[in-house]
Formats: structure tokens, sequence, C-alpha cells
């Protein structure tokens, strides 16, 4: 016979068990906040139609999308949750509640160049908060505590939830008369982290800035101190700009309201290069960073937009929102071996029967079961020491051998797997039960 | 603006909150069970090398395929999750434990012609257990009382597993002298229950089976009785053929396994007319009907494979497996009104602060999380009806309105929203969660 290569996609992310199951309690840590807070579940089609997903054209997105036919029919794979999002909203208007609080963790595609620890599917756990008309800005505040909660569940004391709003920014620029190419101007500030401050005086003196202006935008960015102390400088500055009042206005509330939703000091700050290279954020901005690992980049990141669906509907539906991209994160804290988590399986109990009749092996299966108990029963013809093996490599942190003794003197040895400990207890779920609690 | 109208493609599945809700339910308690029986997750990625997905080329499923090309590579979306399974054991062979039980619940592909209630895209929930080299029987006997734990859970009773084994069939078709075209047999006989006898036989006829032996095979289909007696007229029938008496051995371990695992004689029973069409089944086969339901056909079929990933390996594994169409069995149950869950919400407590000062009502709400009740702050700026309106519309079941009062007497009103009763308690999370519970 002929045997193909049993080769994955390079790009896409397949794991053995073990990781696999790190991954699940990482993505089910995220799912059980991001329900906490009471965001409705929605799991919208891997495909749209072209036509759909591509609405508001152009842009680096397009080249990596995955696109083709089926029949006649142009189809695209998402490349975010945002876009489904919006036809979403603007196809179920009349049925959803607002402010619509949704999450979708899902996977997304994109053909980026392949290079390690880039995917070309990945997972983005998203959260949005859409208003009907008008959101106030207080809901600004409400994501950073939840990106909080996830990287404390998550075991991370050492992050800063960083903050700016971009009409800071805009207002700035237009008050510098460079209202024109204001998204230039923030996608090259974007980089600053990246490429440093030089690249970007460089840059922008491409782009035909004057020198005076690069000055007064480097100053600006190099504003230092408490958040209090950002936001007085950002005031004292007397900029006589609307745009650049409300930014700071805004910026002011929100910061108030993080306290007020508990997030400490040292977790959260103004940071006022950050500015979001896609240009549908209007309001606030957010990116995270595990302050020893800046290398990640940032691994929680959104904000606030003015009109989420415009593109599908005449209603007015401004949002905010966060999304981590798991996938990403996954590996980079797989790699830097940051996974604050035990490695759990999923069997908790094994039961190894050295008896013909099973009767008594599966009802004890059956019993622990009921109790919640995970339990797996070995049912393979294999030596004993094999199947201890077998628990072992699985990490199953217990094991219950039923041969005839255990069956006529009605007592079991439980054996702890990680301490080597064995425990004689009555042959009866109950009982297995507390001692292995 | 030019506006795209917000479709959904035909043939895939886009649930309003409330009805992902439940959907998320089902397919939690499916992993829940898959999990308590000790099976393995993995998350393959949705798309694969069309060399590698097709390996075993031909069939129904080349012509449904969603394939494409990105730069130079040939693409195709899984259409079901087996062939990926078959790929990853071949690739991880010498990282697995074996028996290998993995459990895999995702959304696979097929353009099939759009159709009420058929979809393009759908999850499928599998569970195998691989052998290594080989893969003792009773394993066969153990999926039948997992598939019956999952169907209790979601609330029925009145259901059957249907078991049967093709080595019996294809027995019977060489002793017959129907060896060569014994699959094209099976594919007709398979459809017994939808086309009818008559229909059966009229196509056996046109495919040259003589009329004496479509006599046999129709007798033999129409062996009657409890699993006992069928087991015993199976016997009785002394047939000469070798495969045809080691599928009768098998079938009768196989009950009296399903027995000792606790499944009820009332749902299971041997069912001689099961083939399932797919060719690569070699012994025990199943299917799975709600009895009330027929019309929905099987909510979980599968069987036994002698070597699943032959196409990538020279290793042999033999398995068993099952698999639920979780979105063709959702979209049923619920045009049927036959989901036997409650409605749930994700918040389970809504809090509506009517103070200047939210710092109470964020407490009290950080405090009632952190004793896991899922917990909402209306936020907005809306009238005291709108937002108990919200509260019913996502039947969050309580309502705490936080007023200058409230926070003055340092007491509470919790409202019931089903009973419509008001209870008044201690401002204090662990006093409400007392009451709520």
């Amino acid at each position: 016979m002929n045997r193909t290569e049993p080769r994955t996609l390079a790009g896409f992310m397949e794991l053995l068990p073990n990781e696999q199951i790190q991954f699940n309690q990482i993505k089910a840590k995220i799912e059980n906040t991001y329900q906490k807070y009471g965001f409705l579940p929605l799991d919208t089609p891997i495909i749209e139609l072209s036509e759909v997903l591509l609405a508001k054209a152009g842009g680096e997105t397009e080249n990596q999308i995955y696109r083709f036919t089926k029949g006649e029919t142009d189809l695209s794979l998402r490349f975010d949750l945002t876009v489904p999002l919006s036809k979403y909203v603007a196809k179920n208007y009349g049925n959803l509640s607002f402010p619509f609080r949704r999450y979708q963790i899902g996977k997304v595609y994109r053909g980026e160049k392949a290079q390690k620890g880039r995917f070309r599917e990945f997972y983005q756990c998203d959260i949005d908060i859409l208003g009907d008309g008008k959101l106030d800005i207080i809901h600004d505040a409400e994501l950073p505590s939840i990106i909080y909660t996830i990287f404390k569940e998550l075991g991370f004391n050492d992050f800063t939830i960083c903050i700016n709003n971009r009409k800071i920014l805009n207002g700035l620029f237009e008050s510098l008369g460079q209202k024109d190419c204001s998204v230039e101007i923030l996608r090259i500030i974007d980089k600053i982290e990246k490429i440093g401050k030089e690249k970007v005086v460089e840059e922008l003196t491409k782009l035909d800035v004057q020198k005076e202006k690069i000055e007064t935008m480097m100053d600006f960015l190099a504003i230092d101190g408490s958040s209090k102390q950002k936001i007085e400088k950002l005031e004292s500055l007397k900029i006589d700009n609307e745009v650049y009042n409300q930014g700071v206005e805004e910026l002011k509330e929100v910061v108030k309201y993080i306290q007020l939703f508990g997030v400490p000091d040292t977790n959260f700050k103004i940071d006022l290069t950050i500015a979001r290279g896609l240009d549908y954020y209007t309001g606030t901005v957010y990116e995270t960073f595990l302050n020893d690992y800046r290398e990640i980049g940032s691994v929680c990141s959104g904000g606030r937009y003015e009109n989420l669906a415009e593109y599908y509907t005449n209603k007015k539906l401004p949002g905010v929102g966060v999304s981590i991209g798991l996938t990403r994160l996954f590996y980079k804290l797989n790699e830097l071996n940051l996974i604050k988590m035990p490695q759990e399986s999923i069997a908790q109990v094994l039961i190894i029967p050295m008896v013909e009749n099973l009767e008594q092996p599966i009802k004890l299966a059956t019993d622990l079961r009921s109790f919640g108990v995970r339990t797996e029963i070995y049912l393979g013809d294999k030596k004993l020491k094999a199947k201890f093996k077998y628990a072992d490599k699985l990490k199953i942190p217990f094991v219950i051998v039923i041969g005839e003794d255990e069956v006529a003197t009605n007592q079991v040895n439980v054996k702890n797997m990680q301490t080597g400990e064995e425990k004689k207890v009555l042959f009866e779920a109950g009982e297995i039960l507390n001692y292995i609690k």
C-alpha cells in the first residue's frame, strides 16, 4: 500500500494530549471568567460569504485571507471574531437586548508568513459590549477589571494593563495641523515599543511632519508619572482642541472607574504611546503586558469603537471589546515554562480489574462516576506493570487494582501515584471518594 | 454608505444567545460524560493538506469537500474527525499511550445540497478507543454504556441502541457466494429502514442476486425476539462460515458485557438490519434511535474498524468509536420541542445600581463572583423599568436594586424574577448567596 506522510500544516497548532489538557484548562478559565461577568455565548460560522466578511474592504487582512469558491459561491474563512459579530448584530438586532454583552471563543484564519510562534489558525477569545445608539464610558473601565481577573486566575501577578485614548492623540495631531495623516502617524507611533524612538522620528520625518511638530509629539509621548500625574500634565498642556479635551476627560473617567472596579494601581497604567494600529478604534485602547516578558507582546488588547456594524446597518452601535490571542499566548507561555497550573489528568481514578468477572469493577466505576469522579477501567489484557505504566504516563493520580482478594475481603488498596502510598479502604465508592478527596 | 446585507450562509447554523446557551449545555453534557470515562481531549486543525485528508481517495465525500488552494498549497477542510485522528495517531504514535482513548468535539464541513435541517458546517462529538496491534472486544461494549449515559443525561428514557456485527452479514454473503458484492449489498440493506423491504428486494434483484439468495437474506434479516433469542437463532442456522461464526461470537460477547456495563435491556437490542454504509467498519456497528422520533434518524452511530491509520503507517491500530452529530441533533430536538433542560441564563444575578457612587454595587458584584455566582452590573443609564425588562429578556433569575436607601440601611431587596417575590436581606454577598441558593 502507498502510504502518505501524516503531516500537519505549518502554522497550525496540534498538541499532544497532556498539552491539550493544559490548553483547555486555560481556555476554560477565560470562558468561566467571561461568564462570571454575564457575557452571552456566540458561535458564528467559520465560513462566511466574502461579500459579507470583506464588506469593509482593504488593508493587510485581505492578502492574508483564506478565500475560495465552492460551486459559484465566493467564500472566506473568518480572520477575526469582530466582523462576524458586526454581521450577527446587524442581522439579529431586533432579537438582542442592549447593552449586548457577548463572548466568543473560536478559531480564526490568517495566511501569515510561516514563522516560529506565528499561527495561521488560532483561537481568539473575545468579549464585546455593544450599546444601542450609545454606550456609557464606564464599560471602558469594566473590561480592564475582567482582564485583571483573568490573568490573576491564570496565576500571574506582575502584569500591566496599559490604557490610552485615541482622541487624545487625534486631538493633538489636529491641533498640530496633522489631522489628514493622523492614521499614518498613529501607525508609526504604535510601533515605538518595537522599533524605538529614533526610528519613529525617522519615519515621521519621511511622512513630511515638521521637526518642531515631531518634537512636540515626542515630548508628549514622554509624559511620565502616576496615572494622576499624567492626567494632570495632559490637562496642564492647555491644548485648545475639543477632541483632545474629550479624550482627556474620558481617560480620567476610565481611570477613576478602573480603580473603583478594584484593579490595583500596580496592574494598570496610562501609556500614551499605545495607539493600536487598527483604524476602527476611536476612544479607549488597551494593551496588556506580562512585565517580565514584554517580548511576548500584548497578551490582551482592544478598545472602543464608535460604530460597529455600519457596513451592514444604519443602526448606530458603539462598543468596547478586548481579545486574547490564546494560541500564541499558550505557545509562548509553554515555551517560557510559564504555565502556572498543575498538569492534570482527565481520569482521576484508574481501576485495574484482575478478576474474571468484571461486575464488581464496573459497578465501582459507575458509582464513582455518579459521584462526579472521572474514572477509567483498564479493559485491555496486559501485564499489571504495563497497566501501572499507563496510569503513570497519563498522570492519573489514583489506581485501584481489583483482584479476587479484594472482592472476597470487600476491601481495596487505593494507590496514590504521586506519593506511592497505598491505603486500604472499604470496597465502596463513598469510602474511596472520602480518601481521594 | 453602501451597505451589505448581513447574511449567513445556508446550511450554517447561527443561533440566538438563548438557543446558544442550550446548545452549549448539551455540548458540555456530552463532553463531561466523555471525560467521566477517561477520554483525552484532542483539537486538530480544521484545515489539512488535501493529500493527507484524502489519502484514502474516492467516495461521495470527495464531491462534498471544501477544497481550495492557498498560494501553492492544496488544502481541504476536514469532513469528519476520524481521518484527522488517523493522521494524528500515525504522526504521534510514539508519544501516545494505548489503549488510546480520545474525544474530539469540533466542526466539520460537507458541501451537501442545501436543505432544511441539513448542515454544511456541523459539530461532531467523537470518541474512539484505539489499540496498539489489538483491542479487546470488551471495548465494543463499553461504548454503548457511554451512549446510554449521555442520552439519560440529556433527559431521554425511551431510546434504543441498536447493535449488529458486520462479520455476521459478510459471512452470510460469503456463504451465499456473494462475497464480491457484499459492500453493495450492505449499502442496500442499510437503507431498509428508510426505503422498506420491497425496495431493498428490488435493488438486490437489480444487482443480479438470485431470488432464493435474496429470500435467505430477508429471512435472516427478519430474525426476531430478545437479544438472547436472536443469538440462539443465529447460532442455530449452522452457517458453515468462519467469518459468520466469529461475528456471532463477538456479538454474543458484546451483548453479555453491555448488560454487565449496566445498560438496561430496554435501551439496547440486536438489530440485524443495521450495516452502516461506510465500508471501513469491520465488526460491531451501532446506531441509536429516539423511539418516538425514529424519523430523526440515528442520533449516535459508529463501530469497530480493523486498522485505523493504514494510509499513514504500517502500525496496525484497530479501534472502536461512535459519533454524535450534534448540530443536526440540536436542530431536530429544538424543532420537536424535545430539549429537556430548563432555559438557563448566563448571569444569575443582575445588580442595578441607582446610586451616584458605584463602590458598593461593584463590591457586591465582586464578592458574589468570588463565591462563584455569575453576576452582571447594569451600567447603562436607563429607566429602572427598562433595566428590569433587560433582566427579564435575558431570563436572569435574581435582580438586586441598590439605591441610597439600601446603602444607608445596609439591606437589599433580592427579587426572584420567576415568582416576583422580593426578600429583604443583609447587604452582604454571603447572605445573598444563602437566599438565592
